[in-house]
């Protein structure tokens, strides 16, 4: 019982090869590989048609197959160092003409929640052609200069005669990686992000994907907190307002 | 032995009353507390001709006396939750007329290094008036948006149409707070970043402050991470180039 009339479909990319984290789809947070983390997630959005991994790599597939989600068989060009992730999608897409929104879920965001999908689905049934996962940042930033030169850095962001305290600002919408919802007709563009586009506002401490080392074990930390938080307040909504 | 003539003073503004995180400036990480981390890298650094904590809390100045640093007490008017860092420095320039480079420290900031101050401080005698410490962001980022009436979000930092992978971009820099060397002034316009601005590009491990209980955890994390780091290869250097 969905909201909407359009083929909805999930799709996680997790190539084999990965630098800084050998394996890195597969590597436990809370004890639950980083792939199963993000199925069970979607599966408890429980509004996808269908929901999708993409792989080129052997126990990546196993893992995929014993949670009940259907296989792509994803293509050596496509899973190169060098390879995007619209190549890979687009491959997808050949392949599947089904589709007709979709969700491509980054499973190294290890805290994806049901009810951010959730949010961010309503609002593509609400008029947007995008929607990305992003989370409010309110920093002060500067350009790059050529500092051996005595070049001056310039404000990007603010005035500097006339800086508010940070909690005074509205900020910028940083993204986050952690889903991209598209219209197909804007995928075949090329792009994610295309038509009117909107976002989902994400807490901070649910936002960190993980790239080095040093990740896990923040994410260890941060798993833990939201243990104890949901087992206080329940898990939180996205808040996609100010 | 200083490079300079100019009289150098460092300065910790560390109030009592913190919302988040109580007597956040004496929390520990590995064991030590933050201000006493702050002070170790600041003489470590050697350079200063006094270093000053300005306070308003007992147990604050108790902590700063044993460290054997000077003690500035800071007026009620200027440490509530609505005061401004330059509102207490001007504060303590109107009282101290030998400053004549400031140096801010922010001891929430529990990962400096001497290093990082010595760049900065080059970077100053080498024809900057203010430098402070930032961190290289690569991120996307875009403008908030009334996402509620069906209101498009727009990039800000790049092109959608010619979106660059992420490690092709020059990014720019954050400011994360952790020290700001000023002419004084500069700072009697009311500023620390003002005249010739430069930066010290802080590698990110490195970059964290501290606000919430979370930050606490994660922190312990990187302490422990940055141990292991120096253990193999010594203490990075402030790369401020790109």
């Amino acid at each position: 019982m969905r909201g909407g009339n359009e083929k909805l479909t999930g799709l996680i990319l997790a190539r084999g090869g990965s630098k800084g984290i050998p394996l890195k789809n597969l590597v436990t947070v809370g004890g639950i590989p980083l792939l199963e983390r993000s199925v069970k997630a979607m599966k408890d959005f429980g509004r996808f048609d269908s929901i999708w991994v993409s792989t080129d790599h052997l126990e990546i597939s196993a893992c995929a197959y014993k949670l009940g989600v259907k296989l792509f068989n994803r293509s050596e060009e496509n899973a190169s160092d060098n390879s995007t992730s619209i190549a890979a999608v687009a491959e997808f897409l050949q392949y599947n003409k089904k589709v007709e929104i979709l969700c491509l879920v980054q499973c190294t965001s290890p805290f994806l929640q049901p009810t951010f999908l959730n949010t961010g689905y309503d609002l593509m049934l609400n008029g947007y052609d995008s929607v990305f996962s992003g989370t409010r940042d309110k920093k002060f930033r500067w350009s790059v200069a050529d500092i051996d030169n005595v070049e001056s850095t310039k404000p990007l962001n603010f005035d500097t005669s006339n800086r508010q305290r940070r909690q005074d600002r509205q900020g910028e919408i940083v993204e986050n990686g952690m889903f991209y919802f598209t219209k197909r007709e804007i995928l075949e563009q090329g792009v994610f992000q295309g038509g009117r586009i909107g976002y989902v506002e994400i807490p901070e401490e649910y936002s960190m994907d993980i790239d080095t080392k040093i990740d896990l074990l923040i994410a260890e930390q941060i798993n833990k907190h939201i243990a104890n938080l949901s087992d206080e307040h329940g898990t939180p909504d996205a808040n996609y307002f100010g």
